[in-house]
Order: structure tokens, then sequence, then C-alpha cells
């Protein structure tokens, strides 16, 4: 609809016909799992336009319950299908949008049962809605614990039915990386929704799933959330050039290998900008302006598609987790050269009533500033940090370039160093040499390695929880105290959040010890893992 | 304390010393008037560090009620007054961060009185407390609507006193444009707060202030807050040479004209990155950074002063104003080409409950795009799109880049398309030549010149107030009236915010007429004036 209604205002003569195979043309999808739930409680507010509205304000002709269901290149037609009624209709420009559908993955007994569903538009919404009401599930699993299948999971809770989530992958959210998808897990669990992580659901039953370790999961309604995959068998019927994972290739211009078919949307390869490769970004913001770049290219305006570096973000319960650009585990598998670090930073002045912490992540080229990606949690201002950095991103700015951001500072809504101000000089001090950090998953090697821990928390912190085999010395107390520590034993220094340790390691440097910083500290390390850890409450 | 901190960090044997004439060394200055309404209860939340916890952590010794009363730079000495006792002590660097005081206007009878106060720091705000416990105050005069000006408004008000505010500019908050204010001082006078602009205060008395045309405006309590200024007596005494209102001279190091001089914070003179003038930008980002930065530049790093843009924000009640870059005024005054453009869009999907208007403003050179600034009103969000903008203006992103920029999207936080890619969208049109606009204040013009303005909103929305003489003829009706209309007269559209009448001129331009779209149409224009209006309600 986005390149219908922008090809409209630019011309005003053109016919332009829209073929959508179910009973809507534009409906609210990201709105999908919260109608479910009861948040959004009228169904029409899922509804964006009407055929009607669209033919009275665009002059658009758009046919629902219309699947095109061939398309004749060299003709330059294609034929429809209306209800049975099986039609050909020509076209000049051809733009395919079909999106892409829910991944089913192989999992026995899957037709044998009527309560398994995917959820990718208005009617499994109701076909979910519909056995829920009939049915009254007690509980629910959820397979895949992606973005939707986080919401789709609150949802259902919310709804009082008891979900399971499980995912494949060894943590939640396999867009983010482990230790911070732990704080989703975490916020999960305090709400009171198991989670399987690591395992599959190999077989269904009326009122359970089974994993492929035997394990059996109470379910009466079981989601599958797994992925997506782009919807092209049209597209490959028509000798349409298809690539990675089945989606359709297109030029800068979004023409397919096919002369005057154009294709845009969740069915199209993109290049990611960051990386440079080939990718499927399944948003609803890329493929809204590639809608629109279409229409503006058909129409010869001087426009290409640039490609994206896919941001997100979901909400679970009282935390939001979003992420854009490259994850950690993505830059390592790309074998690029990268730092991480973390921040915990208040998302505004913590002398203002209400504010809340913020764990922002960061990973950058230490050797010339790129940065390559950006994730956060907390309860509040994660969208706007995240949206920051994909502006940062797509700007091509450089970790140096963030401290000199100035940002909107009254006490409700900042601070005077944002946590983007402050993560770019957290990121500056490791790319010039000042501080030494080692990411969580780093720290048993380093201490097998013969360095050995210094805690600077204070001792009513440590109570709480603390590294095995740790040194204790609170950083007020460390400059007094720094002639009983041997300079020739390499250390790791912690805190709680890691600012407090880097503080330690500067002054532990300037005294000659060879000493590294524990990024994100104790705070991001026991979220992840209790190994090497004592005391934990 | 920003330089000090970072000094220390990069280096553990430097002799750090901080002079403060006051007795607090580091509070929250921003937080000043939320504790003056109660939002922030406990004074202790406002000191931000005190003295000793500096000294344990980072061996800064901090030397409180101490003013440095004299520099002798070619003895490397400075002069301290502690409650009397008077010392010399010796640098190798001295950096001045003496900041700026309240302007105090020239009125009579200031001396006479002991109502009236400024506001800058903890005793400023305890004075201000003690007077109203005591005195209780039941009317009270806000003098200059800026943003320090409308928190202490909402903060009396919210105290329980009758607030007026007083603004010698012809609307509130003046770095703000016209349209953009009004929004504010409407909701400002739903709370029933009165304002009076284009007036000045000239004289106090006990219980009310005159304004220079014989009016009086009851006031127990009056707050000055028309301003600030550079506090560099000290740095003058000493021969460093002062620009602009007094404001200490640096070059990009922070170096003063006097050799071991350096200077930082509210009382120094900026490069405005945009427009490349000298200004004063008194806010607290900047000012943190460069705090930092001098510490960087005295311990070797490569850092340099880039200068700023000023970003800045206020909450009044339920509505939100935020500024970045230059305003239209500004633009205006310094001759730029320039074009602006206002959208009206929800801070996150429609569909999803609790979502706000977002007014969003933004200024650019039609010619390459280069983006001058933006303003927003609205109740949420608006932090969110301006640190967004502001983000693009450091960057030097133009409006092109805007609709390429990727933004979290899940329905509590954003839209597909967000507001900022949206103005992008909006102004590259205008760019482009495919709409054309004006603004609100050249409208009196264009229709005297003979354009007749056609109104595109309908029936029910024109009951509710219109533009007299226009022709009104729904969007969704124009296609078919088109043959109605006279080709040889020109046209102005108006809708209600500037979208409908969009696509109405694509309609338009395309038939053949002359026709130009009114830029935030109806709504913005019936913010700031009834002029041409008729049946407003």
């Amino acid at each position: 609809m986005s390149a219908a209604t922008r090809l409209r205002r630019l011309q005003q003569d053109a016919e332009i016909i829209v073929f959508e195979k179910g009973p809507y043309v534009s409906f609210a999808n990201c709105g999908l799992p919260y109608y479910i739930g009861g948040e959004i409680v009228e169904r029409e507010k899922l509804i964006v336009q009407s055929a009607s509205a669209l033919k009275k304000r665009f002059d658009i002709d758009v046919r629902e319950f219309s699947e095109v269901i061939e398309i004749q290149p060299e003709k330059h037609e294609i034929i429809v299908n209306n209800n049975g009624k099986v039609y050909s209709e020509s076209y000049d420009q051809l733009i395919l949008s079909p999106g892409a559908k829910p991944l089913v993955p192989q999992i026995e007994n899957l037709s044998d049962v009527d309560n398994v569903f995917t959820l990718r538009n208005i009617p499994d919404v109701d076909s979910i809605i519909a056995y829920i009401e009939k049915k009254q599930p007690k509980t629910a699993a959820v397979v895949g614990a992606g973005f939707i299948g986080l919401e789709m999971a609150e949802n259902l809770e919310k709804r009082g039915i008891k979900v399971t989530i499980i995912e494949r992958d060894t943590h939640l959210l396999p867009p983010l990386d482990t230790e911070m998808a732990a704080f989703v897990q975490e916020e999960l669990e305090n709400q009171g929704l198991p989670i399987i992580t690591g395992h599959s659901v190999v077989r269904v039953a009326k009122d359970r799933v089974y994993l492929e370790n035997d394990a059996e999961v109470s379910s009466d309604l079981t989601i599958l959330s797994v992925g997506i995959q782009p919807e092209t068998t049209l597209a490959k019927k028509a000798g349409v050039n298809l690539g990675l994972r089945g989606a359709i290739i297109v030029d800068e211009h979004y023409e397919t290998s096919v002369k005057d078919i154009f294709a845009v949307g969740d069915a199209i390869l993109v290049k990611n900008q960051i990386s440079d490769e080939d990718t499927l970004i399944s948003l609803a913001s890329p493929a809204n302006r590639q809608g629109r770049q279409v229409a503006d290219i058909i129409s010869g305006l001087p426009v290409t598609n640039k490609g994206s570096i896919g941001t997100a973000i979901v909400r679970t319960f009282n935390l939001t987790a979003a992420s854009t650009g490259l994850s950690e585990k993505t830059v390592q598998k790309l074998g690029l050269d990268y730092k991480a670090v973390h921040i915990t930073a208040n998302d505004h002045a913590g002398y203002y009533p209400g504010s809340s912490s913020i764990v922002l992540k960061m990973i950058f080229n230490p050797e010339n500033g790129e940065i390559y990606g950006a994730q956060a949690v907390g309860q509040k201002g994660v969208d706007k940090r995240i949206d920051i950095l994909a502006t940062a991103i797509k700007a091509n700015l450089t970790i140096f370039d963030l401290p000199e951001l100035e940002f909107t500072y009254a006490p409700p809504f900042g601070s005077a160093k944002d946590p983007v101000n402050m993560i770019g000089y957290a990121a500056m001090n490791i790319a010039m040499g000042i501080s030494e950090n080692i990411q969580w998953h780093e720290l048993a090697d380093e201490l097998s390695n013969g360095r050995r821990l210094l805690d600077v928390r204070n001792p009513s912190e440590i109570k709480k929880g603390a590294f095995k085999n740790s040194i204790n010395i609170p950083l007020d107390e460390l400059r007094e105290h720094l002639t009983e520590l041997d300079k020739n034993q390499p250390l790791v220094v912690s805190c709680q959040s890691g600012l407090r340790s880097y503080n330690a390691e500067r002054i532990l440097k300037s005294a000659g010890f060879d000493v590294k910083n524990l990024d994100g500290a104790y705070g991001i390390y026991s979220k992840v893992t209790n190994e090497l850890l004592e005391n934990k409450i």
C-alpha cells in the first residue's frame, strides 16, 4: 500500500490495481498479539485502511480475496483467482510484495491436532481467539522465543493462560547476545513463565508438546513462532531469480531478474549496510520505505535502495529489549576485529523521581571506531537510545562522535551525560588504550591463565554474591591498600556495573599493575551464569 | 567536576584542587525548580557529590566556601578567600569554570523588597522555600518565560501559588518559533496560568509588579528568569580576553588568551556548529563535555572543541516542548535560504492504546537538504524525536537521509513510519518540487496577492472553525468536483494537519492548477492567530 498510495500522489493518471489474497489489504500486523492479549480491544483498530476508503481518497482499485496465481511476463499479464473466478489482467509494471509466511518446522502429528497455530494475519488471530473462547485452554506453549514469540507469550499469559516458552537456541531472543537476553529471561521468570532453551518441539498432542529429549510440556494451545520464510512461490514460477532462503533477488532499484517486475518487502534480499552481506530483514520500517521507493523509481525519481541495518524492539511485561545493527555473535562469526562495552545508566536524572536503569551494550571496531551494533534492556528509554544509535550507525558516526551528541536534557527526560554519551566515552577509553576490558565469556580463561579477580565493591554488596577466590578491596580504600597488592600478580577488576572497577583499573595501571576491567562487571556476569560465583542470592 | 575527575583518572599523581565559592561543589542545578515544586522531595537528592566523597574516591582536594578573588598569571598563583581567610595557591594549569549568573534587568524598587528572587543554586532555592514557608504567598509572577521560567511557573503553581507569567518577547519560550510556542501557551492557559507577552516589568512592590504599560500584576513572590550572563569578573581582572556578552574567548583547546589558563562551561563563547557564529550555549550537556575534554587536552590527548548546536527541552504540565539547532526566526535573521515543514503524527501506533500527537517542525535548506533545526511539542516521545534529529544534525545528515533511518518499532514504542521518517519525506517532497508549501505567517500575503483558500476538511470539521472566504471541498470528493474549480484561480489548500491538503495539492497540480499547501494547515494556523478565521471554537 505504501507503493500504491505514493504512486497515486506522483501519477494522478496511472491505473493502479492492488491484488490481495486475503480479506484485508492494509492491517496492523504488529498489533495482532496485543489484540489477542486484550490490550487492543476493538478488532477494527487492526484494520488500517479499507478498500473503499482507498478508492475514495487515492482512486486505487483494491481487489481483496484476489490471489494472483500466475505471472506471464512475456505477455505482461497476471492470472487472478477471485473466489474461484479466474481472470487475467495486464500490467505495464508489476510490483511484488508477497511478504513472508511463518516457518513451520518438522513436527509430528501437526495435521492431527487443531490446537497449533501460527500468526501472520487477521484470519490467524480470529482462529486463535475463536479457539481460546471455545476451548478455554489453561496452558499454552510458545515455540520460538523471537520478538513475536515473546509478544505472544506475554499476551496469552495476560489472557490467563499459563504459558511455557520453548526456544531451540541456547537463549531467548536469538538476535540479541546471551547476556542481554538474560535480562529478558529473568523478567519472564519473575512473571512466572517457565522457559526451556536449547530444545526443540518434535511432536504435538491435544494437551501437550514433546521435546526431542522426551520431555513433555503441558499445552492446550501451541503457537509456532520459529521464524518466517519469503512467500515466493509465485515469483519463482514466473522465472524470477531467487537467492538466500528463497528470497527474491532485486537490484538497487528493486528490479527483479524479470523485466518490469519489481519486488519489495519481506520477500526480498537486502544488503546489510554494516556487513555488506545479503540478508533478510523482515521489519515494518524498511518494508514501508521500500514500498514508497519503488513508486518513486517507477515514477522516474532518483532513488535507490541503500540496504538496511535492522532495528528491533520488544516489550516483555515491565522490561524492554532492543537492538540495532550487528550483535557480538554476528561480528564474531564474520571474523571482524571488535570490542564490546556495556554501561548501566539511568534513563533520566537519578535525583528526579521514577528513574530506572538501562543496560546498554555497543559493539565496535577499536581501530577506526566504527559502530557495528548496539543492544539495550531496561524499563524505560530503551527505544530512544537504540534509535539514536541506529541513527549514528546509518550516519557512519564513530564511537568518537557519540560524546559530541547533544540531547534534550531536563530532569524528567535524561541526564547531562546521556547513556549514549557515556557509552561513547567508555568505548573511546578502550580504543585509546586508557582502559582494557574483557567480556563475561572471557573471564574463565583469563583466570585460568593466571589472573586474579579483584572485586572493588563494598562488603555489603559482596555478601549478596561474589566471585570465588577473589580479593575484595572497596574502591574508596584502594589507594591506601595499594602496597599490599603484589605487582607481579596480573589482575581482573570487577565491581557491580563496571564503573568503579574502571576507576580502580586506572589507579592500578598507573601504579604499574597488569590489569583488565571486567566489562559489565558482576552485574552482567551474574545474570548469565553461576560459574565461578559463590553466595549468590 | 567533570574536568577534575577525568584529570584524576588520566593522571593519578597530579595535585588537583577545586575551589568553590559556595557550599556545594556538585549539585543538580537542573533539579532546583522541581525541589521547589515538591516533585523532588529530599533536599539531599540535589547534592550529587560531597567534598569528602570526592576526596575518598578521586583524591581531589575540594575546597568549598573558597572564592578565588584574583589570578596572578605571571606568578601562576591565585588568591583565595575562605570565609575571610585570604591565602594564595600556585598552579601549573588553571581551569576556569565560573558559569553564568542570572541577569537582573533594570527594575525599580528591587532593593526595597524582599520578595524578588533569582534561581541559580541551592542557597537560592533555600531562600525561596524559606520565603514561601514564612510568608505563604498566594500569588507569584515569573518574569521571563524561557525554559527555567516555565519550570518555575509550573512548580510554584503546583505548590498552590497562583502564578502569572510575564515575557517581554512576543511569545513564550523565545528559543522556539511562535507557532510552536503557541502550543505551550495553550497548555499553560488550560492549567489556569495567565500569560502576558510583549511587556516588561519595570517596578516591583510587596504584593505586585508593574509593567511598562502601567498594568499591575498581583505578585507576593516574584522570580526573575530573564536570562543569564557569563560570570567573568575574575577572568577579566586577570587579563583574559572576553567577547560577546562578556563571555571568555577560548580556542579549540579551551585555552584563553592567557597562558596556562583554560576555560569551560557557561562562561565561554562557543561556535554554533550550524551557523558557524560565536554564541553562548548555556546547557548542561556541552558544559559536561567541555569539562572532560579540557582534562583530556591538559593530559595530552588529541581532543578539540567542535562547538555546539544547542538542544533543549521543557515539560510544562502535560506538554513537552523541545528544540535543537536553529529556529526559523534565527535562520531568517541569518538570511539563509530555507524552507520549514510541520507534520503531526502519533508518538506510537494509533491502534495501540495511549498514543498522542506530536507536532514536529523542521527547518532546512531546500537546495542541499541541510537540516538547520527542529522543534517539537507533544505529550510523549518529543525527547526521542528531537534527540534523533540532533544526532542527524551533528552527523551532517540531510533531509534525504531521514527516511532511511531505521527505528525501533513495536506498537508501544513507535510506528512503521516514525515521525522523523515522515518529516524527511515531507521535506524531500518540497526539495524535489513535488509539493510547494507556505507557512502560517505567509498566508495573509498570499491571499491578498490573489490566491484563494481551498479547505479540504469535512463539513463537521469546518463547523468548528474555518478560514474566511474559503472554498470547502472534502478531499475524498475533490476528484469529482475538479471541473467546478476555476483553473485560472491560484489556490492555497489547507486541511487540519497538512496531510490531506498535500494529497489535494497533488491532485490539483496534476490537473494544471497553480496551488500551494498551507504547511501545518488549520491546526497550526489557528493556534497562533484568529486573523482570517471565523466560527472558531
